[in-house]
């Protein structure tokens, strides 16, 4: 039985790690932190964890490390890094914020504003996506959970990349996400009232954090810079990512490529040509699906790609690289089914 | 491996058993019916259920029942009781539609308004409210499961009943469902645009047919008859149940009454006295939380109880009732933690 | 042309009473105060405004009361009667917060907690029910906006107490209202995450400060002491307040008083004998709709009130007494329909 | 006072011309027709409409339309020309359906699937963008309302397109829209519990008709064939679109061309560069909301357009063109601000 810890778990994303840990057989949670809430159970905190026999929230230094055989951290962007660098070296971590996700110091300081605070972790950390650092991520000691926008994205994009299928230079993403991606923070545009019965964009025009990891990426992949086109708009559910993404392609090629790429892939599900998927039914799940269609104009193609922000795009896909770093079965804990309706 | 056959299985109930069953190690689905989407793949019918390697949908004579163990019914009222006196008499079988939940046959016909057509079984069915029919469940062939708004107000009126706590002329229920109880069928009502953002009360008066179930059961256990004052609600919400119970008694006897109850109930969470329940810390699990709250009028007390009416309401109760019949652990299947947000 | 001020322009209250008098031929908007967005344009606060032309938000000191012929003050509770305290003794106000509703400061203090700082100016407060206190309200300096809570169980009760049509001593309000009564506070328990999709009770237990109003109100009409039972629920909705209440008393008697009470009234809709309403068509609108309906049990029945917290239960209702005290006609600029769906 | 009759009264966009209409001071419902329902009252069909003194909903042909000055059509497709071929030659008519929407009967039946039934009367039909056709309209007997999507986008496009502002064969339409657009019918995907909570796009691929529009306007406007991409998806609320355009030109061009095409549009709001439209901040309401952003990539804009598919995409677009055709002022009735929250 593995030994595990999680900081930060008074947000939505600490408490998705707990729901999914819960039923996990191979891990037990000894440790939960929250700073701003050490003291209170977790029953208190989140009331629909009430029947698990949990310990009560400590601060992150009541924690006795050397008893912890992994640690997830899923505190705030910056918070993140100043943390893991005080944290034991030999400690397994995963890491959900978005301190650790991109190579290049000086793209992280371009995006987040601030210079890198643990260069040296940041040099070591393996970026989080599953399906396609799965090798690096059996080994690594630190792995940096992706942005939930952009791994809805990579998973539409990146074969299409590789197998040099699409014009690398006109690529939309529309992206529609729930609300939970924000988290659990007191701000005026979260609140029901504001929120429920409409849609609006945001982040428009290239500004979106989650363009970093677009470009490390995609870059990366097609060996010159890429640059996509990326606009998410926020809906009126709490959970799911579906990014529409415009391409320049043929249509039955993307498929095949897609299809083939995800062809042994537990949890990226292509489906039959033509067909959409919908938010709804990946709610609550580790599951990814991806539709491809061909539109009336030549040429062009249209994917999308829907998953849950918290589980494949945040807690899920954490507990998914946590299982392969202690050498588990990967997909462990995580095949529970959508809840649908 | 235990083979399970489920009839009924293009409907939300039917959904829900397979979504549990799914990540149950000691059952398989042999077989899947719905008469009028035979012939189609489950992924078809329920996009969220498309990982699965499922058999596609028959029609009910097209299964072998001589090779299936238990059958779960997720028919509607009356098709049930037709359908199921049609099949092995050995077979054993958890039916979750209303047909067999009374064991008065007039009672029967006076809420349903035809004659009960298979009273043979209608004999041998037993009630299927787990935590208070388990040792006769143990051995049934026939479960009936009960209504989800008729479990609801059950878990948190029994003990104070059969406790004789509480004015037995004056219990009122008011009950507050979300939409998926009344299934996936096309009604107007039960259209977004004119259940969301609103609320209203059916059923108001007493008409109810789940009122039959309240009347037996509360009658048998005060030993005389009782009657309760029953009002569900509409909420804009697709899962979840909210029983507010209006008892006078006092309230901390009655608390004391309710946690000693259910103390030893893995599913049945009695909160801390003056805390209540929300359905939202429920969803997609099989537990049932319960408040207990004095009022401000000596000898008032507001007993509020919240389960989601498709899980620990239907199919979780089912699958519970399944285990004990086959011999399982009772919570095989059912733990996973509530889905929130 | 009436010259009109809004104190608490940036709250939904405040929104609300813009939106009801852009459309309104006899008042015009002269002054807008909020003193946490000063200087902000209303567009920038409420961007479903923007078309309108309307002053800037100002500080209350900024404001010149000389030239407003009526204020409507929407600020939080306490800091209200502060505010009204050091206006000019002549100013016609319509107050839509809970400083003067109560008649008896030792009532104030007791539910509020802090002795009233404003005791003349609640002596001439008038009680803002307008169907009730229409004649009292067109000569009124300061009248009192209700509770929205407070509005809609008394227009289900106030007839059947008057008629003495009920048992005093066993009444039961189980309300259910929307959100946007709590106004645009950050608070983690109105984040559309924490909301949505869910229901839970709150204030249970006869905690909650409505109750003032149902005991002063109640007990005035029976000539002595009413207690009410009530629990008001928090519905995944924006607007609308639906109150099921538990009487004891003949249906029939109690469907003929409400229909006979309400027949010239314009805002107020009995519905025919056994038809319940709904929220949702009510929404956005002055109206209030009112079903009565018998119960199996003889001797009880069920009076379910149904309007829009936001208009008829606060904003609405305001406009409703400005109007009378301005010497207008009473339904001026709120006759617009409810927006279905 | 001019008296109106409405054929299909029962649907959304029906009931919400009544809801128009009931505070138009220069109109008065003198027919309802809904041939399912001929014999309720309005009342029944829509409860929200109950305080309104309706004629009963009646057959078409019950009606007298020597008695009628101008008759909104909110049938079905198709129906709706057999019924307007048999109407008086000489009653003004303002059809909601997309039967008279394209001049070339080729197009129409391609889109459509049948030749047209009415080729008369499509002749003459004005096609009923207000802002781009006042003219024409002012004079018409029948005009031809909008599809919703097809407004939406034309907002967001013509004068940018008349301008030579953007690259003609690169127009991206990815859109948002609201579940009341899909009327009131019966439709599995149309239940709450299928739709709350997810999103999905629907008619991918250039299969939408409204295409038939896009491609009918820009074409003319460009003065060669222009086909954009247009990618709808259903939101879970009830009202609103968002249209988020993607197209390649000079932000701030665009702008200036939007706002400046716009200016004295009582109903189109051109936002501040770099901001951005909500659907709430329409909902209910008449206005149009225009917001213009750049892109991080060089020559790329991004143009938001959000309307209330009911109102400014149906019902309010049908009236301001009554209003034209009867010789009103244009903006009567319509000018209510929208309902937020």
């Amino acid at each position: 039985m593995h030994k595990i810890a999680i900081l930060g778990a008074s947000g939505y994303t600490g408490a998705e790690l707990v729901r999914l840990i819960a039923v996990h057989p191979d891990m037990s949670i000894a440790a939960l932190a929250a700073n701003s809430k050490a003291g209170q159970s977790m029953a208190n905190v989140f009331p629909h964890l009430r029947h698990l026999d949990l310990p009560d929230l400590v601060t992150i230094d009541q924690i006795d490390f050397s008893d912890i055989d992994l640690c997830f951290c899923a505190l705030p962007h910056a918070t993140s890094q100043e943390v893991i660098a005080g944290l034991p070296k030999t400690l397994k971590i995963v890491d959900l914020s978005a301190d650790f996700r991109l190579r290049d110091p000086a793209a992280y300081q371009k995006w987040y504003g601030n210079p890198h605070a643990a260069l040296e972790c940041q040099a070591e950390a393996v970026y989080g996506l599953t399906e396609f650092y799965r090798e690096d991520i059996r080994t690594a000691r630190l792995v940096a959970g992706t942005g939930c926008n952009a791994a809805t994205g990579q998973y539409a994009l990146r074969p299409l990349i590789a197998g040099k299928l699409i014009d690398l230079d006109d690529i939309i993403i529309d992206l529609k996400t729930g609300v939970s991606g924000a988290g659990r923070s007191l701000k005026e545009n979260l609140l029901h009232a504001e929120l429920s019965e409409g849609t609006h964009a945001y982040g428009v025009g290239g500004t979106h954090r989650h363009l970093a990891e677009f470009d490390q990426e995609f870059s990366a992949i097609a060996g010159r810079p890429v640059k996509v086109q990326f606009t998410p708009h926020l809906l009126p559910a709490n959970r799911g990512i579906l990014a529409t993404v415009y391409v320049k392609g043929e249509a039955d090629a993307i498929h095949v490529a897609l299809a083939s790429a995800y062809a042994d892939e537990p949890f990226l599900q292509v489906l039959p040509f033509g067909q959409v998927p919908s938010t709804r039914h990946v709610r609550g799940s580790n599951f990814c699906h991806i539709g491809v269609t061909g539109d009336r104009i030549e040429g062009r193609t249209i994917v999308i790609a829907a998953l849950d922000n918290l589980t494949k795009g945040s807690s899920g896909q954490a507990l998914q690289n946590a299982n392969l770093m202690l050498g588990l079965t990967e997909t462990t804990a995580l095949l529970a089914p959508p809840v649908f309706p």
